[in-house]
């Protein structure tokens, strides 16, 4: 199996917009130190040859621009895709608004949860992904799925498992309550799994806390790519950027007792390697007392254009 | 009056991920003569420091992170952004799903027709750009609007009016017969005029025919941004592409009789630069003999990056 990081950065990407923290205004300036990253997604491929996205960022065209593997064959139909399969892990803006850019009457297959297609069919926008030519298929989760599109089997299996988590911040219902009208299916976690080898890795981009099911489900495991917005739950407050804790927004934070390097610390995981990372997040800065204290722990910071064989 | 061409390409872009024609395999492999190209924006500033966006594209990220002029003014907030107001010719996916780029609570304006606002509040997604942060003011056709947004005027005014086109694909009625529910207001082309010095220009990314009204209205131009999308009205069916013609898609071609170098050779504009070139058209390379008729009837073909000042 071949997975590629297209984009390792949280929504808004690296350096976000309108941001003036002390990383965006660093990367901008190209300070040592501080890469660029687009927003959040991956690549998989069994045979190199036909790959499954995960996740659609708003920034996919120019990461696909950026991927060899992924253009067309010249040697192929005048129009041509490796991408056969697009799975959503929710409904965020920064995994789904990119599906947008696969328009063009191309055959491949979306996948994702019911919540997750239900918003898709609700954006008259997605409709120019056409079907039956673009099928969307549900994934049921805690059962194996076979992956396959544009009439090829990719030869992979994902199973999907509901994580901690919030529904996308513009379908937020805030006369529900503390959830914000959040259901099961809203965010989910996926093992990946090469159904020949039976090589298997966890992407879970998106994940509040690492409670007990969570924690026995991935003890063991070869890879995780794990949700890394935060370095510590209040750092956006900190920094004058924002109102909102990680908590508040639906993401774990990496340091401290609550943290994923503790929840981790005990479950013997291979290789830990974080995506999904927030501007504002002080391990962004190579030089930075917060990316020393993540890799002494034994994670990566992931980065664009991070290739991992499995 | 600073005019950047953010993007040049129609939608798709130049290269287009799933495309095997001539032009992007030659830009894929980095043939001489043959230049990358992003979606179709303008950015429009009086003054240097406060921005227009016409027309919000795809690549946008990718856009701001190519144009310091764009960037947030680290002398500013911990949230800064150069862009006050984004206004929309119409509801095309490459002309309005970029507004997405453009959370994370930033004050900024919305312009656009009745039919294209209410697309826009169709789609849940849009929903991250929350009212009344980022508000929706409807341009009234052929009535001066000034712009301004987070409560600074632009010193910018543009005069809507509606051209002939077609409305954008996702939203076609097939029921509807030959027009697929096309109305008033689906597709406009914008006077944009700097108030104090009354200088002004054209940008009409999209256009179906030169009609009377609109020639008369275009007469003596200082500079016109037209459609460039195809040169030729079947080249997409010609080259294997896609069964649709300019004319299907609303989109006038630029050479022939009914073409639109035929159509301004009379009207006496001062400067004539095409955007909207869509990866089929022939003038994408720079030596071929389109190019060449083109630029002997004194028209440029925009790139990404050109430069106006008026």
């Amino acid at each position: 199996m071949i997975i590629k990081v297209l984009g390792s950065a949280a929504g808004g990407g690296f350096p976000q917009w309108n941001c003036n923290c002390r990383n965006c205004v660093s990367v901008r300036a190209g300070t040592p130190g501080f890469k660029a990253r687009t927003q959040s997604s991956l690549a998989v491929s069994r045979d190199g040859e036909n790959w499954a996205l995960f996740n659609a960022s708003p920034d996919l065209r120019q990461q696909l621009n950026l991927t060899p593997e992924l253009w067309a064959d010249p040697k192929r139909d005048h129009r041509h895709s490796p991408i056969k399969a697009v799975v959503l892990t929710n409904g965020d803006v920064d995994h789904i608004a990119g599906l947008i850019n696969l328009r063009e009457a191309q055959a491949f297959s979306v996948y994702g949860t019911e919540r997750v297609l239900t918003t898709i069919a609700d954006n008259s926008l997605f409709h120019i992904l056409a079907e039956p030519l673009v099928p969307r298929i549900t994934l049921a989760l805690n059962k194996p799925t076979p992956l396959s599109g544009a009439g090829v089997d990719l030869g992979l299996t994902v199973e999907a498992f509901a994580v901690p988590g919030k529904v996308a911040l513009y379908l937020e219902d805030a006369s529900a309550g503390d959830d914000f009208g959040t259901q099961e299916g809203d965010t989910i976690g996926l093992k990946v799994t090469d159904t020949a080898s039976q090589h298997s890795f966890f992407y879970i981009p998106g994940c509040s806390t690492i409670d007990d099911p969570l924690g026995t489900r991935l003890k063991g495991a070869s890879i995780v790519f794990f949700d890394g917005t935060l370095f510590t739950d209040d750092e956006m407050l900190q920094q004058g950027l924002m109102p909102k804790t990680g908590t508040r927004m639906g993401h774990i934070n990496m340091s401290g007792p609550e943290g994923s390097i503790a929840a981790f610390s005990k479950l013997g995981v291979g290789r830990l390697i974080y995506v999904h990372i927030n501007n504002s997040n002080p391990a962004l800065d190579e030089n930075s007392s917060a990316r020393k204290s993540i890799e002494s722990a034994g994670w990566e910071v992931g980065y664009d254009g991070l290739e991992v064989r499995l």
